[in-house]
């Protein structure tokens, strides 16, 4: 099918324009693509605008670009379809407002993969880490991507190495819908040994996005503009493992720029790959998660979490405080008189007396030949 | 030595009362410790004073009780003792002021062990958690010990099996002040298997601490009633380990109430001993703390930590984001033009132009005969 007018104008913007290209966007959504895209191509555009397309306004590609992906299964997804997601890139937009110069929503999206980009963006949450992760952090990923896609949350990542991987496929295991979000174009089959991971995300259930034109190589900064935008269409980001310096903190600090929930994962303190977390955590950028249930907690929308009030109990939890001092001065093996009772936890004799028989009757005290013994704790 | 009068007056309230007693702290704030205890031997007192006595007032077991101590090596410390840490106490009075009930200063404190419980007591750092400890627990609790003391940081404990004892051991491996505040009296040689630590802490430079009179055995509540004196003596209550319902987070818990800085030690979300800490986290209860410098950092008083910023760097650090976008368009092994590179970049082509010699005057770029390449990262 022959993309409309609309549709070609916006693949020409992506073409030309190297995101987040905040004076493009505005131009956009002052003339509208198609009147932009003309300008753009004449250069016939503000400074700015001018400045961010001048050096690829000429690379007409938008034929190419649209055969490239329909090879690649893919398709543009733009603001004007009913399955762009409006609602979790708004943040970025509100973001801009705040002062956060990279906020820039993206001004289309090659996507491959059946799901609703819209369906797959509502209440998900991003699963990221290290690429050097450890088995520790790989067996975490897995484990809470697999438990947030049991309960039919959609898990986003980046498809890298480590971690990204590692929630991919836990993801995918438990039949749930999982997004990559590529730092390169959707074709380009990046990392290498991921291209039949992302084959899967795309055909089971899932999908792979990017805002690069078709060809476009990955890149550091390509990876890092990358991640405003699974921060902005999720609803938190959980980071599994990062170094003191690494991609997955900056996803966390866009995140939280944006107003999204941020939260790590704690580990061992030997671990390198536990440090970027610890620091995310200790300074109060993000919050300690250590089950799904808490990840639901803390994202806030989905209901109520399991009980967590299932934690082992002590059968004299029940008893009040001069209950437990009567309770703690019984011996074991030896009968031991009121008054040896009474010294022996400080209360008044009278109270001692009131407290024994119901200590009795609750099975915690055993009245012998002479005196009181406690009744072991099985009861 | 004999006793003074009001050393025996307040060996003899101690010996008579349970603690934390308020009522009777008052009165002896009110009378002075020697009428006091002459008013409570007779009976002559207040309600609530007589109720908190009546069960032991006839025990006038002082001269036992000195010589039981001497015996054991122990002294009473008094508040009138120069050596008495009034001031790390007077949190518990300013807690009771708002409202904090347990919060009841010592009468008075059994010590064994040469240091001056004051100098102990200055700027000292609790390291607490969990009997059922793990191996990781167990060497980080050991650690953060060495850590402190060989940084003259006194290191109290309570004495328990598990992250404690490994605590105190970890203090005396670095020849520093280690303090076992007990839920016993100092005579008991409670845990039996630690009889050899704790008289190593006294003959070591530290200090074995108890409320409770010669003889008194221990208790559940007066491991709970103990753990305040562990919060208000130091500055701050680190938790190495602890389940979900432990005694260290109780510890941690009166720490809080008193105003003292919490820390937790973060660890596998897999592990139940790690599980308490996580909780207090989560809960903003306690700071994540990784290292010895975090714990100094958080505790606050003690100078500057350690220089940390000494994380990895890499030579683009340096980079601004244009160049660094120019480098990333740089091929290694072929040439690319100032166009290409221009195109490849998204910047205008006078701007690459500019960043491309500055790259090469700082080894990141090569000329050729064709155009630019990326010299490799080893500069």
């Amino acid at each position: 099918m022959k993309p409309d007018e609309l549709r070609q104008a916006r693949a020409y913007l992506l073409r030309v324009t190297e995101p987040p290209a905040a004076a493009v966007a505005a131009f956009v959504a002052q003339l509208g693509a198609i009147e932009a895209a003309k300008r753009v191509r004449q250069g016939d555009c503000p400074p700015e605008v001018r400045k961010a397309t001048e050096a690829r306004r000429a690379r007409d590609f938008v034929d190419q670009d649209f055969a490239r992906a329909t090879a690649a299964g893919a398709r543009l997804v733009i603001p004007e379809d009913d399955e762009w997601p409006a609602w979790p890139l708004l943040t970025l937009d509100l973001a801009a407002r705040r002062g956060v110069t990279e906020a820039v929503a993206p001004l289309a999206l090659w996507v491959a993969g059946e799901v609703a980009l819209g369906v797959a963006a509502d209440r998900a949450v991003a699963v990221v880490g290290a690429r050097a992760s450890t088995p520790y952090g790989e067996h975490h990923a897995a484990e809470f991507a697999y438990g947030l896609a049991a309960r039919k949350v959609p898990v986003f990542s980046g498809a890298a190495y480590g971690i990204d991987g590692a929630a991919h496929r836990g993801a995918l295991a438990a039949d749930g819908v999982t997004v990559a979000v590529l730092g390169c174009a959707v074709d380009v089959g990046y990392p290498a040994g991921h291209v039949a991971l992302l084959n899967r995300i795309a055909e089971r259930g899932g999908a792979v996005v990017s805002e690069y034109p078709p060809g476009t190589r990955p890149a550091r900064h390509r990876f890092l503009v990358r991640n405003r935008l699974i921060a902005a269409l999720t609803e938190g980001t959980l980071v599994v493992e990062a170094g003191l310096r690494s991609g997955a903190r900056n996803t966390a600090g866009t995140a939280g720029a944006l107003g999204k929930v941020v939260m790590a994962l704690p580990g061992p303190v030997s671990s390198a790959m536990s440090a970027g977390c610890h620091e995310l955590i200790r300074d109060a950028r993000a919050t300690l998660v250590s089950n799904v249930d808490e990840v639901l907690e803390t994202v806030g929308r989905f209901g109520i979490a399991e009980d967590t009030s299932a934690r082992p109990k002590r059968p004299t939890d029940r008893l009040g405080p001069e209950a437990l001092r009567t309770y703690e001065a019984l011996a074991v093996r030896a009968d031991r008189t009121d008054t040896e009772i009474a010294a022996e936890s400080g209360l008044p004799l009278r109270k001692v007396r009131a407290l024994l028989p119901a200590l009795e009757i609750d099975g915690f005290a055993v009245r012998g030949d002479t005196g009181w013994r406690r009744r072991r704790e099985s009861a």
